[in-house]
């Protein structure tokens, strides 16, 4: 049976999601507490998201397929998500654990992705606190040329200009949202939804407009990089530290089931 | 001359405010980059609210008295709290720094200091990235039940129930608020504001009724242990890392000067 997991992590001690031999990264220290609690050999999860090094998740959904038979019945009830608790460090925390809808794929099945980005522009907004997860920025940020700057970079688009190139990837994806605005407590926060991204490609997008919301550069520029379409060395990329993986969206359960079916059909078919 | 400093500071690892020989301080923190940064062999600062270790501060108030000479002159102005969060970690940040008023002492002239005690009570709620400052709580917790029981204990009242015990201090104080309630995220809330408290006030309060909340204790309970006005060891200290000094009240300018000035004539007259 296949198992959703829901969690968030202080990505601050991690080198990052995927597993890489020898350094702690949330995938392995996930794995090994699933198959702590569930008893297994190994266990092996696929994330809707793999966050770099120092980026943090408050939403995170990840699957994992476990042994179905009776032997580990009730193993995966409410106790499940106590136990796994119990055994994972302090900077990651499952919220949720569930069975998995029929067809879902905590990956394949993602339809979108948001992130946000925390700036605190200013020393008097600059908390000790919050310091894992705001970037700190010496000087105050125009938020209204941040967001008309970002209009045209919204929609189908290559954005090339903001990712780091990987041999065979497509770099065209839906940026659904790219929205500035500040909080209550007066931070800076970049909201960013796509279908999917490429790699750096929201803190490129971040550090491409706080050059426009410091007045380095003009409202213009980063649709100009964005129509380049390719890496501009002049684009900084944000410090991780700022980023966080906010929440994951899915289509509703009838929908994925749906899905499953068709391509199940597809399948038989050839 | 006298600076008005406001400050915050991520307790988790000082011993505390107060100077200890050998430790890590807020205090001699503070005092070291003050000496560093106006050049004087030292510098002894006075501050509102001694805060424990563990316990941090969003809102710390402190004065220290400088010398008034043109050697120095200059180094009081927009620039010094840049200089001061230049050197100081980043576990302590200066929010503002100002000439203070006439007659202005950071902890005599305080009409009050407000606390919050921060509390995630259930998984779905623990979120690494506020772990510091958030205590977990594996139960769910009854605002309500808290709230009402919380209501006898505000007003003038001897909290001796609620004090560590030291020789010759007072245990009388005016509670002027203590309320629970559930923020935006849904965290467990405690609000508490008093014209000064005494050693472990706030945190024995908070265990307290952390017991109520729970359902372990009666919501009468509160009230008969402060009635015994004795110091009850089945009255839990919560943990330090939940508590936050969050701000601190003062008389305005013109009644600053009215007081100073009052207390210069009695001294004068006697």
């Amino acid at each position: 049976m296949r198992l959703r997991i829901d969690l968030s992590y202080d990505g601050s001690e991690f080198h990052g999601w995927a597993t890489q031999p020898g350094l702690r990264t949330v995938q392995s220290t996930l794995e090994v507490a699933l198959s702590t609690v569930l008893r297994l050999p190994s266990a092996s999860v696929v994330c809707a998201g793999r966050t770099d090094t120092g980026v943090h998740a408050r939403g995170q959904v990840v699957h994992v397929d476990v042994p179905d038979d009776p032997a580990h019945a009730g193993a995966y009830d409410d106790r499940l998500l106590r136990r796994l608790n119990g055994v994972l460090p302090p900077d990651v925390r499952v919220t949720a654990t569930d069975p998995a809808p029929d067809g879902f794929d905590a990956r394949f099945s993602a339809i979108w992705r948001r992130y946000a980005y925390r700036i605190a522009d200013g020393p008097a907004l600059a908390d000790p606190l919050t310091r894992a997860h705001v970037l700190w920025w010496p000087r105050p940020l125009d938020v209204e040329a941040m967001g008309s700057a970002a209009e045209p970079l919204r929609g189908l688009r290559d954005f090339a200009a903001f990712c780091k190139r990987r041999e065979g990837a497509t770099t065209i994806r839906t940026l659904q949202e790219l929205r500035w605005a500040r909080d209550a407590e007066g931070l800076v926060v970049a909201t960013v939804q796509a279908d999917a991204f490429c790699h750096h490609m929201v803190r490129s997008l971040v550090g491409c407009l706080l050059a426009v919301g410091e007045g380095r550069r003009p409202g213009t520029w980063p649709a100009e990089i964005l129509a380049a379409a390719a890496r501009d060395p002049a684009v900084p990329v944000a410090p991780a530290h700022g980023l966080t993986l906010e929440a994951v969206g899915y289509p509703d359960d009838a929908d994925l089931a749906d899905r499953a079916e068709r391509s199940r059909a597809k399948r038989e078919a050839t």
